[in-house]
């Protein structure tokens, strides 16, 4: 008898989850091995950072979501090396052979050499940093109530967000709507609707991926929401102290004690060993160049997905969203499976459904094929599309709650100021999920 | 004019809480100061430790239940020290006048004296330590299922809780149903129903303040569940390879790579201040000895309630309980506005409502007056009273619908493995929550 083709994917993100249930049926042996014991739909992360939505509801135990496919295992450890001929990853704890490696160990924050920034300026690609940023967002309300000096407190009423992707938009309006409703009855020497809310985007617009109109709509909304948007802006220093941002006009210092970094990924380090290991080409971001089938040339066995492949179609690059990956990993399901009854598969074609960002209470842009929306409509698009993508990880009735109780009350239940020391600014999170993530 | 009267309360736990918002109409200015943004659901924290619901679903903001009240004022920072004859209170940002002061600053774990056991052996008391308690439980199993030694591997599949009141019950009881349900088809290597449970008390009966007959009902519940149960049994020692366990018998050593503490309280530091600077009267457990309208002896200025206070009724002590406090807080409330116009008080009287634990699944204990309880009917008095009181902090509808998740699916929705290092044991949080918890 011939022993079971063993399937190893690195990653419990969109790619390696989705990878992971496509192969529930198939005659393998799969592991999916992950530094977290759940997967994360981070699409709603900012609503963490911003007390919506608690870390339990938008994340799902893998243990859990993996439970009835008998032909998997879950295992909570680190990739730290690859030995590409013997078919080996090697973990933290021990090796892990396989026939078909899956690499979906994604991406994380880039501050583009300027790794010092992090200390003050964290991303929004984990839970604790997202509770590091809920800290820091609700501790400023709380410090400037308490503090005497008018140009102090300004400082702390004053939020930077740096980055005009879908990330810091959906930031931006949340805080916004925090400072505006949530808090507004809440403190008695502050007014929180005085807070300023800078978004700072290097190119010309926000959302430079979506079409121009919508941009132009989404920019009208958060000034709505009083939040001053400035575009072809760079940041050329960030310290505890606030951010210097260079415009055609000169340099600019805005003094600000939160300071939150949306403005660029770069590919997980197992990139690199891709690349020492297994030969592979990487780009300027570090992501691996792949073939038309998403395997690593010269490596058929090894395929990457997600946010760390490079994949370009019709002379474009496929971008970092979920999308691609869930596709991405659906299809080299596909292909592994036919690969073992000897049938052939077409390279994999992306279908492009569309971009959301929303932007705050009944207010977000859409663009599915054609068809741009923007306002109720996309907002009502948004909630359905994200409750649907929800409802295979059982938390969908619960954070349609919430957000009927955010609709109706303006109030946000999760707005906990936690941490070992909650009188005192959160220390940044240690870098966690390093690889598979 | 005569200018308002102040009222500063510290510690916005139940005790502070309902003080608060029973002077919601009084004529004073009221202050409620807590280290911490959130008042928290105590008697549900075993939940977030066993990952049945998130931390923010049992902490409500301060700032929003205390909202509508215009003569309030919520203040985020730590009292340090007191000058009582001053009538002004030393926080670690400037100082706070009073004309009345109502100390609810509870309570912490006690080690008795061994306070190293608190690394290795974390006490149930704030967020924080729900979480990290969370991530041992859930760490354990995940490190058993990798380990190749079967003698480690029962180490980590070894859980004892020292402590056999309400708490140390509660977390048994979950426990056992995390092993022998909510993990069962999760893992590959391991069966999680092989988990060991040790409860080790050092009375006579687990809920020794409960009637003998629900004790020995709570105690067939917990073997029912796997629960091993150990009385008249003392801890000795407590180190990383685990517990030291004296009985009349003799010495026993438990090897277990996971220990939680719930065997006592010690009241805030907060009583020796008030011990130092207002000449009160500390009992061995460092609670302040108050008159019966829970005054402090020479001050008639100060009141001490909650955990913090020594009260005796009938020649017995208050115990340490949310209803005692609640009450307390209530009656303080009435007897200040009372005062502000000249009439007088009777001391204070407890109304007794019963003693509620829960063990399992449609299994607990319950006491009301007279009628003792146990299995399906207590279980949901529990329900019943404890949705009643999170009715008043807007998230029953949410824990109503993660218990009926729980019930029918047996599943866990918060087991998350957070913290900055998934892949190691957590670190101990440092120490939270020092005065107005």
């Amino acid at each position: 008898m011939e022993s079971t083709h063993r399937v190893l994917i690195l990653g419990g993100g969109f790619g390696g989850l989705y990878a992971a249930k496509a192969l529930r049926k198939a005659p393998v042996q799969l592991t999916v091995l992950d530094r977290r014991n759940f997967h994360l739909f981070q699409p709603l992360l900012y609503q963490v950072a911003t007390g919506s939505l608690s870390p339990g509801e938008i994340a799902s135990p893998l243990r859990a979501v993996l439970r009835r496919q008998q032909n998997t295992q879950v295992l909570l450890a680190e990739a730290v090396d690859l030995d590409a001929e013997h078919r080996k990853v090697i973990l933290d704890s021990g090796d892990l052979e396989y026939d078909t490696l899956i690499v979906a160990a994604g991406s994380t924050d880039s501050y583009f050499g300027h790794d010092d920034w992090k200390r003050v300026a964290p991303g929004l690609k984990s839970i604790e940093e997202a509770t590091e940023i809920r800290h820091k967002i609700l501790y400023a309300f709380e410090a400037a109530e308490k503090e005497h000096d008018p140009e102090i407190r300004r400082e702390w009423l004053t939020f930077v967000l740096v980055g005009g992707g879908p990330t810091g938009v959906e930031l931006a309006g949340a805080l916004g709507e925090i400072a505006h409703d949530t808090l507004r009855r809440d403190f008695r020497s502050i007014r929180p609707e005085e807070a300023v809310i800078w978004l700072v985007e290097g190119g010309g617009r926000v959302l430079p991926t979506y079409p121009a109109d919508l941009s132009a709509k989404a920019e009208a909304s958060l000034k709505r929401l009083g939040v001053t948007v400035r575009t072809n802006a760079f940041v050329t220093a960030i310290d505890p102290t606030g951010v210097t941002v260079k415009t055609s006009g000169g340099s600019e210092q805005i003094l600000a004690r939160t300071v939150i970094w949306s403005a660029g990924v770069q590919a997980s380090p197992f990139g690199r060993t891709l690349q020492q290991r297994a030969g592979a080409q990487l780009d300027r971001a570090g992501r691996v160049m792949v073939n038309p089938d998403c395997s690593v040339p010269g490596h058929p066995e090894i395929f990457v997905i997600g946010d760390l492949a490079h994949l370009e179609l019709d002379g474009k690059l496929l971008p970092g969203v979920a999308q691609v990956a869930m596709q991405e990993g659906g299809y080299v399901a596909k292909l592994i499976q036919k690969r073992l009854r000897d049938e052939t598969v077409a390279p994999f074609r992306y279908f492009d459904k569309g971009n959301l960002a929303v932007i705050g209470r009944a207010a977000a842009v859409a663009q599915i094929g054609p068809i741009h929306m923007s306002g109720l409509l996309a907002w009502i698009t948004w909630l359905f599309v994200h409750l649907m993508y929800l409802v295979e990880f059982s938390n969908r009735v619960l954070v349609f709650i919430q957000w009927g109780f955010l609709y109706l009350t303006f109030n946000r239940g999760a707005r906990l100021i936690t941490g070992s020391d909650p009188l005192s600014q959160p220390a940044p999170v240690a870098e966690a999920a390093k690889v598979a993530k």
